[in-house]
């Protein structure tokens, strides 16, 4: 290890501390936090961005990078470099003040955009937004791109990708979902989606969803879960201190449960990546997208998996007797697949999700190059619900308010979801060749083998390869719609018996 | 303002908030963090300590000290400047490394004296007490001290405290106590106290513990309460994000009832502080001392008084009809207030709690000074007990592992207990005076006379003046143990109907 590199993972590190003190305060604002707490929580977040934004932009660490490139080391340091380099290159350019401004402004907005969810009171964010998208054309300026702003912001949750591919891929994904919606929407015969709608006590819910977790091998001993409005997955320190989230509905069984795998999906990520490599790029999560896949994956192709099902459904009609005590086995497993346009983008099926996102990202675009004003946001909404999912909202609670992203400012983070259903069914229809009994292993409540391959395959990498390098090393082919296609058609066609 | 006082003043601030968000890192520890989170979380800590003391020691703010203090402004700068100046001339004598080496060592050492304390293995905690009073003994030694180390240590919590005076002071109160531990314990007709150790469900005794907390005129929209082994309270926000716990014993119900007024009373100062000062001195208590004399009031003056049971004790009785039902008010109220040797310092009662101080007092100034070595804690701990308080513990779980002041590295914060029932007696003595109805009010479930008289008195000025100043300032007298000593001979006398 060269000296100038032995310095810079020191200062790596320490920003990997500071970084993951910044989810702290965020963690605790969204579950711990009492309302007083706000504006000098804005204060302090204001304040560790700003300083982690200098920090990553010193002359120091430029210095130390010029110094470190011409080192010919291992993988794990030629990573870390190119990592921080990146880092730098795109830190250096944004001035600090922009950073703590939007800091600041984000802690605050989430309030704001918290009040007006509530009251479905689109008015009372719009200022908000139309601070919050300024603050963020000024970032993307200052980042600069090669055709659009959106580039620019995008980048920072799928590093490299680009407008213009990301609409292609969502062209023909939504060319190829929309016969499949059709189709479904006209079978004779389709689940009864009401058994789930009954009435949950959430308490119950609880305990069961600590069940799942474990049963997935989330490790409650370098983890924990809590309830939030929202449910996230936060990493305070990496691999030994993953924190998820859930909430619980009284009337809707999926919330909660499938909320609960999906993240533990991400968990599984954070807890999966070494750590020797703890708050360095080697120790870290590839994208957004990547780590979509991993919560997808544990969600929808094991947690709405007939095998899956196979084998839990005793214990959770025991769970619940009153409810789904005369449910059979296969209309419980048919009622968690229905598949029917609805409101908000968390609690939609595999096959309509991906609608939702195609919506958020034109009107994110529209919106940063300014062609849609803030105020027609609420309309064009509506509009876009209208013709893509057949429905529009009764109010802007389920309408444009419903997802947090736009009050934290975090334009360009959409894609990342619909690019994660993507890579997940790339990634699984590869593991179900590796592992060739997955299925039965899955039913056999045995999920060591693709917690294994994922650790293997992806987990250990850390920001090792891309998220284009990462899909091609492990599936031998570039990301495509093809395995979503053929997975959903195959699962769908069972689920809906279509000819 | 000039414009260095400007400067300095965000540079307070900017420190206020670093040492906020210290405060919230040990908080999660305490509260949140699953085990595996300790070494990351150790490392954090030491990275925002060391950031702090850079900050605090920098050349810039030394430069903008010397500017401002030239300044005649009005008295928030006066004494902002001036604790300013103090914690600079303090801190820029400790090495970095030191500070960060401490933070790091006791986040780890905390985590060895559970462990230890759990197991009543004080083998598992000597070395870190050990290495912890070998690093403040480094610490002492840089700060300078003019007669003994133990000083320069304890000023840290008591500015300008002296082992010598502290020592006077325990002489005479020890001389005053020992005679009323003996009247007291001859006395024909004891309290049962038995009624407060039958079975009390911890869940009932968590609801009731945030019923007292609001009676008390808590604020929990500037608050929160939770459950941790020790019972602490902590600011993330001043005045905005303040933070109890307490701790439930199934069959000991003073626990988490004393315990949680005690911390309310701690909370009652931190958001009596004023906002427009936030994250400076002037925004901030005044010492551990006067802290200390918040909390022991709100327990022990109001919540062991008979006057608050007059009016709670029949709502207590209806919260537990099984155990208390047949429980006289008089016969509760003296329980409450039982005086007998014990082994553990959080419960004993108001009479003996001082000796408990008196013991740690003269082991740490043994300790610290190489007198007493590490090895031989547990069998000096025991000794004293047996010659001050008259017991022996059976274990050293109950015995030196107790507390966890010395896995903090706290040496000199004990003797601010004692110093703060001092302070509180003499506190409450004017108060008495200045509210003609006090114990009226306290019978109405009025406590917003004496909470306004402390925040006239004391919450508002922050760290205008200092603990001495600030007694002489409200009670026209240098602090003494006369109004301590008054006030538990009459109370005590009553209780055990002494003649």
């Amino acid at each position: 290890m060269s000296d100038a590199y032995g310095k810079l993972l020191e200062r790596m590190k320490d920003l990997g501390r500071l970084d993951a003190i910044e989810a702290l305060l965020d963690w605790d604002q969204q579950v711990n936090m009492p309302p007083g707490g706000v504006e000098g929580r804005a204060e302090q977040l204001s304040l560790i961005a700003g300083l982690a934004h200098e920090w990553k932009t010193s002359d120091e660490v430029g210095q130390l990078l010029s110094e470190a490139k011409s080192d010919n080391g291992e993988f794990a340091a030629t990573t870390n470099i190119r990592e921080m380099a990146r880092t730098f290159d795109r830190a250096s350019r944004i001035p600090t003040e922009l950073v703590k401004k939007i800091a600041h402004t984000t802690a605050l907005a989430q309030n704001a955009w918290q009040t007006a969810r509530a009251e479905s009171d689109f008015a009372k964010f719009a200022p908000w937004l139309t601070q919050l998208l300024d603050l963020k054309r000024q970032e993307a300026e200052h980042i600069g791109y090669e055709t659009e702003a959106y580039d620019a912001l995008m980048d920072a949750f799928e590093p490299g990708a680009k407008s213009a591919d990301v609409e292609a891929l969502f062209k023909s994904l939504r060319d190829a979902t929309v016969p499949l919606v059709k189709a479904i929407a006209e079978a004779p015969n389709p689940p009864d989606s009401s058994i789930l709608t009954r009435h949950y006590s959430p308490s119950t819910q609880q305990t069961l969803s600590r069940a799942v977790a474990e049963l997935l091998n989330f490790d409650f001993n370098q983890g924990r879960t809590d309830v939030s409005v929202h449910p996230f997955c936060t990493t305070i320190v990496p691999s030994s201190d993953v924190r998820l989230t859930s909430r619980y509905e009284e009337n809707f069984l999926p919330a909660g449960m499938f909320g609960t795998m999906h993240e533990v999906g991400h968990g599984l990520y954070e807890q999966g990546l070494l750590k020797e490599h703890m708050f360095t790029p080697m120790g870290s999560a590839v994208s957004l997208g990547i780590h979509e896949s991993q919560s997808r994956m544990w969600e929808n192709m094991v947690g709405r998996s007939r095998a899956f099902w196979d084998f839990y459904y005793g214990h959770v009609q025991k769970t619940f007797p009153d409810v789904l005590g005369s449910v059979a086995l296969d209309d419980f497993y048919r009622a968690v697949n229905t598949v029917s346009p609805s409101l908000i983008r968390v609690e939609a099926d595999e096959v309509t999700y991906n609608l939702h996102i195609v919506l958020r990202f034109e009107l994110e675009r529209e919106m940063l190059s300014g062609r849609l004003a803030v105020k027609d946001v609420p309309t064009a909404w509506n509009e876009k619900m209208r013709d893509m999912i057949g429905i529009v909202p009764p109010d802007d609670a389920r309408g444009c308010l419903q997802d947090v992203h736009w009050s934290m400012g975090a334009f360009g983070y959409f894609p990342t979801y619909a690019l994660g259903n993507l890579y997940a069914a790339q990634f699984f229809e590869q593991a179900s060749k590796d592992i060739a009994d997955l299925p039965q292993r899955i039913a056999a409540n045995d999920h060591a083998p693709l917690l294994g391959w994922l650790r293997e395959n992806i987990h250990q990498h850390g920001q090792r390869y891309r998220a284009g390098e990462l899909v091609e090393k492990i599936t031998g082919k570039p990301l495509s719609i093809a395995p979503f296609v053929t997975y959903t058609k195959e699962k769908f066609s069972k689920v809906y018996q279509l000819a």
